[in-house]
């Protein structure tokens, strides 16, 4: 059990419990996704293989869940006043969603040069859009700004007791449907996601193996697991712009560092081509996070692991811009 | 009732007892898809739009359906024989995997041009590949002959009872799921989808409206509704290549003319717009020719036909080039 930092507005703990307690909460505001599957992906990856199509989640990925959970628990006075966070990517849009779902006030901060379509986004879910600087200080600082005028809760992407219990949700679904797992991969940006799975995993069935996904050029949960230390890169690079971390959370690292096995780094070239192979053989749009979790089950590497006959793995999200694909069309 | 033409092979009858008979028949080989649906779909259609995802069934399209329960009615004699078609497309594809899982043996007949990848399917699922010269009349030429030299069923892609029966159960399944549709829309291209759901929905409840969508570039169906008779048009021109039908079924026919209301013709453009959009929203990998039910629903005419509440329609492929889309890349 990991206790939470205290701030002004939270002091959860982090826990099964909660894991469960998120699952209560968001229930018919959130989509129980399906579980899918596919024979060629079977063959390729030498053992069964059960996808949970958060894909398919409301704003299309699970962010949708943790966002949810957080905006849920809010004490209704900070309610009444609001969320504010400063991600404009699949985070952003899930909590402008979650918040008009529940009619709370939501501020996103963005970049002054972020592209009109996902201001638009954002706008389209009724919350504001605030702009700010280009970089996450600047970002950060304009948070600061609209707590301070306006008050209400920052709820950050991913390193928080109420967002993190929300995406273990997705395993909690994912264990009801396939109890004799095996082993589980998830991708791995910040760590929001692989820190509930791993809480909600571990709760269900102690014995179960959690492996981390990660690019090659986004490895910062690697570099710690080796370092035995939080470590920070420098430029984050990959297709996989979900993934696109500097470092894992204070929250995320202690439960990554416990209960995570190891953690596989995969190419640009092994993400889009298991991307490609979920579209082509599952007919599933996802985006290149997704794929990264693919990938790595794909690889050699990990189809020598001994052990594991069944394994499940998180179709993390499917926002993809579709005229800017990693290959060529002819 | 349409009673069917006499064969050497079948003498089936083609009415709702047929239909209900081909479920329980593909029970356990076919899978049964998901209805899925979208809040953004629905605010465009302007009503509640429920999907049947056949993009998921084994082959990637309903063909599976009408292929499976084709093999699974014959006599244990002329299966023995085996099946034969000459479809390189989704049907072709359907049919091989389907013998191979009832363990029949299949030959399909296809051009000596057609594509490496189209070949490997076929073999991949254990058929044997006969080439034939290019033209419909080189490819019927061919089967003949296979059919004289080593006997066995010839199954056509959608003039056959079994096939149409077949079909008819993708509209059972959405029926079960989704009661009360007021409408249906299904695409045409020779006809065994949607005299298939004409025979299950009306057997469901005749008072329920079936539509018929076709692109502009290949409206042979809509051509002979106007005729009121079967028209035969040169050369049908889509990207929606599912639905490249010169003209539809002599079995398909009477039950289009008789059941289907009205039959919406789409642009090109409407379809790649439509396509697209179920990429987008939906996160589902759907081929053109699904894109043109889709199209239909969205279109200014459809969307002000009165006394529609909930309409069912279905995604019925999910087999696209990926590096061919039908949009452009940035």
């Amino acid at each position: 059990m990991i206790r939470s930092v205290t701030t002004k507005f939270i002091m959860n703990t982090l826990d099964f419990a909660a894991v469960q307690a998120a699952a209560k909460r968001i229930a018919g505001h959130v989509r129980r996704t399906p579980v899918q599957t596919s024979q060629t992906l079977d063959r390729l990856a030498g053992r069964e293989v059960y996808c949970k199509c958060e894909n398919f989640q409301t704003t299309g990925s699970f962010k949708y869940r943790g966002a949810t959970n957080a905006v849920g628990s809010l004490d209704p006075a900070l309610a009444a006043r609001g969320v504010v966070t400063h991600s404009s990517g699949n985070h952003g849009q899930a909590l402008a969603r979650a918040a008009q779902a529940l009619g709370v006030p939501c501020v996103v901060v963005m970049p002054a040069a972020a592209s009109r379509i996902k201001k638009d986004a954002i706008l389209g879910y009724g919350a504001s859009v605030v702009e700010s600087g280009p970089s996450l200080t600047d970002r950060e600082e304009v948070v600061k700004q609209v707590l301070a005028e306006r008050g209400g809760a920052f709820v950050p992407p991913f390193d928080h007791p109420d967002v993190i219990a929300g995406q273990g949700t997705a395993m909690l679904e994912l264990l009801e449907e396939v109890p004799d797992l095996d082993a589980v991969v998830a991708p791995i940006g910040g760590g929001g996601l692989i820190s509930g799975f791993c809480i909600a995993a571990k709760g269900f069935n102690p014995k179960i193996r959690i492996f981390g996904a990660e690019p090659t050029g986004a490895n910062a949960a690697a570099l710690s697991k080796q370092a035995g230390e939080r470590v920070q890169i420098s430029t984050p690079t990959s297709i996989a712009d979900g993934l696109l971390a500097n470092r894992i959370g204070e929250l995320t690292w202690p439960v990554i560092r416990d209960s995570v096995e190891q953690i596989f780094q995969v190419s640009e070239e092994q993400i889009a081509a298991a991307m490609r192979l979920i579209w082509e053989r599952m007919k599933l749009v996802i985006e290149p996070s997704a794929g990264v979790g693919i990938a790595v089950i794909l690889s050699e590497e990990f189809r020598a692991l001994p052990g594991i006959k069944k394994v499940g793995v998180v179709l993390c999200g499917g926002n993809v811009a579709l005229d800017k694909l990693p290959w060529k069309q002819n």
